[in-house]
């Protein structure tokens, strides 16, 4: 049997180039591993995580993480199966477990156990839920949220990328806290739209208007007191010139950067000192030890309603990863994007539930 | 008897234009104020303090402080001698003693007991430091300092503006907080010089020289920990790339973008979410209950020789105001730059010694 992987071939000079023949990546078949060494497990993947970082990991730039090998397997996350056990973990795994795996762009994969993590799928859950509001995606909307925005009752909180994947738990953990006004600012009116009517944000602004700027304005009467930035560039900008006295900027991702040759930073840079602005930007990882309290607590709000899910498949099979990749970042999804490489059963599921 | 004053008379588009007849300021002559009304007191100025943050007050934008009124006298500190005092205030000032004056830019002026704090000349001392280090300028720099930036043994520390009036002193606290490394940056080779053999920075980089970016980096070989940024754009952005893990960034001003028709933002903002950076803005007026505490332990630092104070006094009268204003934005200073309105005679300054 064969596997499938998508190898990081050639680093993008701006956008990355989905073309499997002559771009970023390609396409690569080698044999499936057919044994297991007796410290890893083999997983099949399902689906794939799309992340907004993944752009930054093809740069060869300091980073909070190391770059994407060219000629290795593209680095990614996924929600997978155990299919094979190597002898030393079979008091912990059994086959058809679900994990999330730091697999790769692969269809099969051998990791080790801190590579493949048990997901507990709770009663109403799905296994994908650990690859967004229950996994990395919520994770960072929740430190990033909490610890770094800190809104307080009365505070307006802007989330940019609100429609994203992060930006939806963001936005709705500000309202968990007491925040008296969310604004998402997103890229379409059927996003705008998702965040009023579907997740309860007071507004939401569609930056493709041409009158977005005014129209941010108008839905920050009383400025800025949190930003959660997913988008950089001039979404920073305009918010900054927006923000409240003591106004808190978690810088989380700025994803109309990742692909600019000359990247913009914000302009409205006077108004740091004379708001006393605090931007701070956070990795997720550096909060470890405190996923598991901030686990159960989104799975809490998770099953109580108080956040809403979103997820936005893309068919296919691996293949279609690297367009999709493409499509993140010109905003083509609403909610945590995956790509399915294969498909699970209704059986399968259930078995597990 | 008359005085002279210096009216806000045009909103500059980009730089101060300092001509007199024509410019962004106008001479303007009044007679001398005669009576004094019970609760103030009639102050002769000395020296009027220059500051970068001027520019910002002729700017009607949204920021930390009203912008001047056009046709209003020029804002401004000065250090002047009280030359009448009103008969409620007779038991709080004598003639002949020095205060720090919110007199704005003229020869006299009648001021109330807020906007005249008196000065206490300590032995070794000059009537001057309590607009240098012993004022708003070393207060800017302690804060931004020990609250903002928080320097620790084995940070490296980094200064833009460092031969400004707040930068030096600003860089010399690093260094008794421990600071491994402290570097400045500065805008001639004789400021370099001074900051190196005369304030015992460990390096100072000369940001007019072509290859700055890679001195900067040759000066900070661990990254840079804290930057205390004065100047902004460009500069802040090289220090961005300089980042280490966890830096913090103090945001004090932005000189070389407050007269810029289209402000720059920091190209490399990426740094700030990859090494965690927290930027903040800061104006030293939040921390006014804290003054009497600081004040005295700059003193102290000053009396002991561990900061070094540099003054850099522009003679010519009230007129030489606006041109040293434009060249305060030019850099021609090395330490505080004030106007000599009217000189101190040797008898009057012992008088108060």
């Amino acid at each position: 049997m064969s596997n499938k992987q998508i190898i990081y071939n050639t680093p993008p000079t701006s956008s990355i180039d989905p073309s499997l023949s002559s771009g970023t990546f390609r396409l690569h078949t080698v044999p499936r591993p057919e044994q297991v060494p007796a410290d890893k497990v083999l997983v099949r993947v399902h689906y794939l995580s799309l992340d907004p970082a993944m752009r930054q990991w093809l740069t060869a730039k300091r980073s909070y993480i190391a770059p994407v090998e060219r000629g290795a397997v593209m680095r990614g996350q996924s929600i997978a199966q155990v299919v094979a056990v190597g002898s030393d973990l079979s008091s912990q795994y059994q086959l058809g477990d679900w994990v999330v795996a730091y697999s790769g762009w692969q269809e099969y994969a051998v990791v080790g156990a801190r590579e493949a993590e048990k997901v507990a799928v709770p009663p109403g859950g799905r296994p994908t839920d650990a690859m967004s509001v229950l996994g990395v995606t919520g994770l960072t909307a929740y430190f990033g949220m909490l610890e770094v925005g800190q809104p307080r009752p009365g505070d307006t909180v802007v989330v940019s990328g609100a429609a994203g994947a992060t930006g939806m738990v963001a936005g709705q953990i500000a309202r968990i806290q007491g925040a008296k006004r969310v604004v998402g600012l997103a890229g379409s009116k059927d996003k705008c739209e998702f965040l009023v009517r579907e997740l309860g944000f007071d507004a939401a602004v569609n930056y493709k208007e041409p009158d977005w700027r005014k129209q941010l304005k108008e839905a920050t009467p009383e400025y800025i007191d949190v930003f959660f930035d997913n988008v950089g560039g001039e979404i920073l900008d305009a918010c900054l010139a927006r923000a409240a006295r003591d106004a808190r900027f978690a810088i989380c991702g700025a994803i109309s950067q990742y692909n600019a040759a000359k990247p913009q930073g914000p302009a409205s840079f006077m108004f740091v000192i004379s708001q006393r602005v605090t931007m701070k930007g956070f990795i997720v990882f550096d909060y470890a030890k405190k996923y598991p309290a901030a686990l159960k607590e989104l799975a809490s709000w998770l099953a109580q309603g108080k956040i809403k899910r979103k997820e936005h498949i893309v068919p296919g099979g691996l293949e279609a990863a690297p367009q999709a990749l493409v499509d993140l970042y010109q905003g083509a999804n609403t909610g945590k994007m995956m790509v399915e490489v294969a498909p699970v059963g209704e059986a399968q599921t259930k078995a597990k539930l």
